[in-house]
């Protein structure tokens, strides 16, 4: 079996001049390599003739498949069209097929259509027209001496549709890809580095064909195993016992799998055992339930949230002690803990969780640096809480915070509802 | 004056399978943009010598100035280094100075230092060391028949120290780059379209040197203006002239200029006048607390927030009537007042803001389909209401909501606070 090399072209002057993020070519590459196709370059060029025949020339050189977005709008910046008529030697004709798909868009949306936009139902002869059924910009496949090119329209959600319904499915028909089977573990609450020294004698015996990235984002750390082979489900079960060997020695920090979000997890736990949550958040100021709101359905489990930002309404709403706050200051344990108990209390749910810190850039002291902060949640018989020693910058405080505090509750719940 | 042409290239295979996302080369096209410099072709390769030789080669021939991220890491898969000495025919040799800067830094740190680290300090004898402050691997500054080549690390904080302290007041010196002025408005609560029809005649007779964007991005439109000449303040002048007479026509949906967030721009007002505020968040479950909470020194004017998932607490924490609850519901104008008085009795605030609605992705009936949300802004003397009719998406109406409740908030502002 031969290693398949993908090449992508990301075409447009905003690129260029970074007035848009190329989030597609990122796409991409993490699509290709699920199914074992290897990015080889990425290249942006803007709306000018001679760079991008010449990309495409050179693309040609190294690459088997070849994917290109953008430059596909029907104005006359955008050359990708005309250039690879061009560059592969036939006329644009006009395809019946891609007029009427696009005039019925208009019409579906209920918006006038120009000449211009029915142009875009006009392709290069020797293109397959690929339909775009949620974009007027066809997406155009070609095959020259066994290399394929895929030209796509540069909005996301019509390149995701077009590469989702066509190109994936279409690579293994052309190329013989290797099977390779994925899977991702996703800890929160321990470092990169920590988590590489408790599962090394478990990596290190790891057979050659599996391999294990590291892959850390703000407060969580995924492992991705990797296994290549001949057999799909013999490199599962393999996989699924490597994840039973390497579980013990993690579990406390394992929340999910592949697409499992902290926040959608903790989400399964509580609806499954029909527990409800409520927030009291001030250094975090609404960002746990900004995070907890955005799994669909979670009005099932949560309840609500009070952010008081002031002391007063720490005591007002959530019945903080006047004489807490007096003695030991916002930012203390004891706050902590009669917050979650407060708004444990105030919305009548299972698990009240606080956070109460100094986010900074400023309200910090020698006792009670910026990125001081306390965290506690309290649930029917139990009541804990966690200082965490942040940075000195506020947006990561914040985000940071949000991880530990939802960190914080899988780990009372697990603990409390064996 | 020539056209100073710049080219990126971003090395590591991590960036080619996507395990992480290049937001460096954006930042440097952005930084570009501003001073004149034109990014011609962006590149990722892999941690492959010949893909770095012949992505070095091939940006000599288009560039001026070529920038490199990534590849300097202390192990064996880093080849940037080497590859660039090959490049430029120079031996590597320690840099005295070079190999100070990384020890202290690994002592400043009280982390331990390998060999391996100490070699970081070891560079092509064809450079200019440029110190890295904030990290281990320093940058690189070579010179060859009139193009400059810049060697970066690919941690984004780094890079960006290198590029504000060093490349960014370098290029002036070695290139005659063309004057600019730029200035962004910022607006929200008007789609692109529509701005760009009240704007119409301005735009048309705008200078030949003075150039307009438009910039969308999620409930917002960016204007930028951007002149060109050769007296930057007569640019900045002209600049200012066109900004005051396109205002009237548009004056009701800007927020403010340059990095001004919808967030900090609120924040200003309340504080300019000594106002406060309070939120009653249903259906945006936390994100306009969290928004406004981003903002440093926000406790000067947020009082706090209450996010009352369901009936009872609208109810019993911001006493909506039970009776509106019943007769129209949760989603509804009256109820979204009823929250936004409630919200500001219960704080004692100036503003009271509230949110209601369904999010999505269920909850929908024909009457309020999925998307429907109310939102009211509380006053001395006021009391306003908005109906918005967004999208199927559980994100983007919890974000548009979020801008639609900040942006009611401005106008109620400026309406009653003149």
């Amino acid at each position: 079996m031969q290693l398949v090399k993908a090449e992508i072209i990301a075409i447009g002057d905003e690129l260029l001049y970074g007035q848009i993020m190329d989030t597609n070519s990122h796409w991409i590459s993490q699509e290709l390599d699920l199914i074992g196709v290897k990015v080889v370059r990425k290249t942006t060029v803007g709306d000018n003739r001679n760079d991008i025949l010449s990309a495409f020339a050179e693309a040609e050189q190294r690459a088997d498949i070849i994917l290109i977005t953008g430059g596909l709008g029907p104005t006359q910046d955008d050359l990708t069209k005309p250039l690879l008529a061009e560059y592969f030697g036939c006329e644009i004709v006009e395809v019946p097929e891609a007029v009427e798909a696009v005039t019925s868009f208009f019409k579906r949306r209920g918006r006038e259509m120009t000449q211009l936009n029915i142009l875009q139902g006009h392709l290069p002869a020797c293109c397959t027209y690929v339909p775009n059924e949620v974009g007027t910009a066809p997406g155009m496949w070609f095959e020259k001496n066994g290399t394929y090119w895929m030209s796509m329209p540069g909005v996301p959600h019509e390149m995701k549709k077009l590469m989702r319904d066509f190109v994936l499915p279409k690579l293994p028909q052309v190329f013989e890809l290797p099977i390779i089977y994925h899977k991702m573990i996703k800890t929160a609450g321990i470092g990169e580095s920590w988590l590489a020294d408790l599962i090394k004698d478990w990596e290190n015996n790891l057979p050659e064909h599996i391999r294990l990235a590291y892959l850390p984002s703000l407060g969580h750390v995924k492992l991705r195993l990797t296994a290549f082979g001949t057999d799909q489900q013999k490199l599962a079960d393999e996989v699924e016992n490597q994840i039973t060997s390497v579980l013990p020695l993690i579990d406390k920090f394992v929340y999910g799998y592949d697409e499992e979000t902290l926040e959608s997890a903790i989400g399964k736990l509580l609806k499954n055992a029909g527990k409800s949550l409520a927030l009291a958040e001030s250094c975090s100021g609404g960002y746990v339930s900004h995070l907890v709101t955005t799994v669909p359905g979670s009005s099932a489990y949560f309840q609500g949230s009070v952010v008081p930002y002031h002391n007063q309404f720490k005591e007002n709403i959530l019945g903080v002690k006047a004489e807490t706050l007096q003695s030991v200051g916002a930012v203390s344990e004891e706050t902590a803990k009669e917050m979650a108990l407060g708004v444990r209390r105030l919305f009548g749910s299972d698990f009240g969780l606080a956070s109460t810190g100094i986010a900074g850039p400023d309200g910090g002291s020698e006792e009670k640096p910026v990125g001081t902060v306390w965290i506690a949640c309290a649930g029917e018989g139990f009541l804990e809480a966690r200082k965490l020693q942040l940075t000195q910058d506020r947006m990561l405080n914040i985000q940071l915070t949000g991880v530990s505090v939802l960190n914080l509750l899988r780990n009372c719940f697990n603990q409390n509802n064996k």
